[in-house]
């Protein structure tokens, strides 16, 4: 993949504003937001049973995110889903700490498998917990890989769940069970900074909505953001997780299509 | 109204520190506490059943904001309105999204008249949809104008809610069915911001607990509101939406008379 | 204690990355990750009572907050804990506005008196209400000292409540009924940030992750975060609560043993 397929990607998210739906964690639903205002998405978070269908059929991308997931959620969750798999609108999930608790594991199955999936973007644990392998798993932000790799994983995670699978970490896998790639962008400060990954989903979830093969949708995704990072960090004096957290909003603004073109490591593997 | 008047309301919210009481949505809870501290009132939030008629009664204002309802959130703003009528403390409704699903629009009208409401602080398409006029929403960002003009629909919606009405955007109009204040301040960058909106509706809640005739607050906040968003812009290198959002915070903390008395563009016109 | 000492405990803290499981008030919820992220632990927000009950199992600690709680939150704060007490797993319970209504105090009486608190950190006020004396409050912000003494407060609620208690005000007092600790780190500029007691909380809990002696750790963390505040305000050009906020969260991630070696003024007084 080019990177001036990325860049007409980002740009039409920038053109066409599309609305992304979440329905996300408490920690992160300021970033999330502020994250895709920058990026020229229009985000709105809606919880409720009783709107939840009508706001994800008006939508161009529903983001399910379980982070701080409970009984009330899950079952908007499914509400929101069904209603944008009735009307053609691309559902991400977000399984954060799949694997952490049997309830987070059992819930993002019962999602995966219920719901119909454009892409599901997760550390290596989580998307391994999906996908019944054991990874290790602490809380919610680990998932260095202990066994396996983490690009074959997204491929037979792709197959096996049949859908795009992002896994995230110091390379992003990308694949939809036939094509792979990888993206070598991003910086560790990434780490330090809460909802990075989940407001990568949600970026997802901007980029599917204005591009309909998911597979370059969420690698290009990934791209983008792993550049924006990049170029945040470059203007710090520091590497502080704090000052990173606004330059990086100010680089998701505007982050120009000539450092998208130097930065980007966004190649396709064989899968 | 002059930047004098202004001036000694805000005056008033910096050594009263009133408190002001929010139920408000997910996204914007600590943007909101951060910009109600920096101005000088007292923040809390407070969403059981059990305790927000409490709440409510030591409050300087409570401020009732559906942009992440559900039915027990529903169910504690009445409780919490009918405590804040009850004891006449003003309450200051902000509609988010209403026009965007019809449990939103039939939930934010439920409310201005189940409750007396002291101000309505949307955008236009906000404020249309509970005044019964037909504008355009897209999600909760947008309320561009399609038809009709939104200083008459501010004093429509006034006359027909028997409340202030404030309508934001790039003017912003406030009115009381009799008066109409048009407000000129502000800045772009305020829309690549989660929250301005939500945060103004808890400032004019600020200035409402020190200043009772609500349409002089509500238009005095507007202004304040709008002085500090420029007064922030000018401090940045670059117009991004991060940086932004912390020199903005900065500014309500120390945005001072003089600045205030430079920029003001706040205009009683012809209703 | 010795400067030494507390920089031990912090040493043990970025080398363990302690797992803190928090249940907390949604307006906190971006910032205590963060804050807890930057220095080195690593946070979690589970609030499902289909789940805390495993999440508190695997954590180093456990934060109950009760800033903005509900019938369900207290039900999960009671499973969490008690899953915590049962794996000797330290509690530390915040009683956000405590004494502002009756159902906050009755609730933060309630779980210290059922579950086994390790560490309660809250104003002076807060501490009042739970140990049944009788301070004023105004909404969540306050806790001037009114009568009495904070100092004596401290040692008094420690022994009735049988637990460490922390007092934070201009002086920080720390006691655990025998021993007490005076702290006097710290800028004002934190009491214009939302939160800023609520992450305290969430980082004397990673602290008692590491060290077992927990008035120890809890006055370690006193002192490392008020050190860390002057720090950061040392960094501002001007005092402002934006900018505070992000030096804030860098200071937390770099903050040197050398810095909290020259700034420190924790010592052990007459109890």
């Amino acid at each position: 993949m080019m990177s001036i397929q990325a860049e007409l990607i980002l740009e039409k998210v920038r053109e066409q504003n599309p609305l992304v739906h979440n329905i996300t964690n408490t920690v992160v639903t300021n970033f999330t937001a502020n994250g895709l205002l920058a990026l020229g998405a229009s985000p709105v978070m809606a919880y409720a049973k009783e709107e939840v269908a009508d706001m994800a059929k008006i939508a161009g991308a529903v983001v399910l995110n379980i982070g701080t997931l409970d009984e009330r959620i899950v079952e908007s969750m499914l509400i929101a889903g069904a209603s944008a798999n009735k009307h053609g609108v691309p559902v991400i999930l977000d399984p954060v700490g799949a694997g952490a608790t049997p309830y987070r594991t059992e819930t993002a199955k019962m999602l995966a498998e219920t719901l119909d999936i454009a892409v599901i973007r997760g550390n290596a644990a989580e998307v391994a917990s999906l996908a019944g392998e054991n990874w290790e798993i602490k809380g919610v932000d680990s998932g260095a890989v202990r066994a396996g790799d983490a690009s074959s994983l997204s491929v037979k995670a792709a197959k096996q769940l049949n859908t795009v699978v992002v896994i995230t970490g110091k390379t992003d896998f990308i694949s939809d069970g036939e094509r792979l790639f990888s993206c070598k962008n991003g910086h560790k400060l990434q780490t330090k900074v809460t909802g990075t990954g989940c407001l990568l989903s949600s970026v997802v979830g901007a980029f599917c909505a204005v591009e309909k093969e998911y597979v370059f949708a969420a690698a290009a995704a990934a791209a983008v953001y792993g550049c924006a990072a990049e170029a945040a960090v470059e203007r710090l004096n520091r590497h502080e997780p704090g000052s990173f957290q606004i330059e990086f909003l100010n680089k998701l603004y505007n982050l120009e299509p000539k450092a998208l073109r130097e930065r980007m490591k966004l190649e396709e593997v064989l899968a």
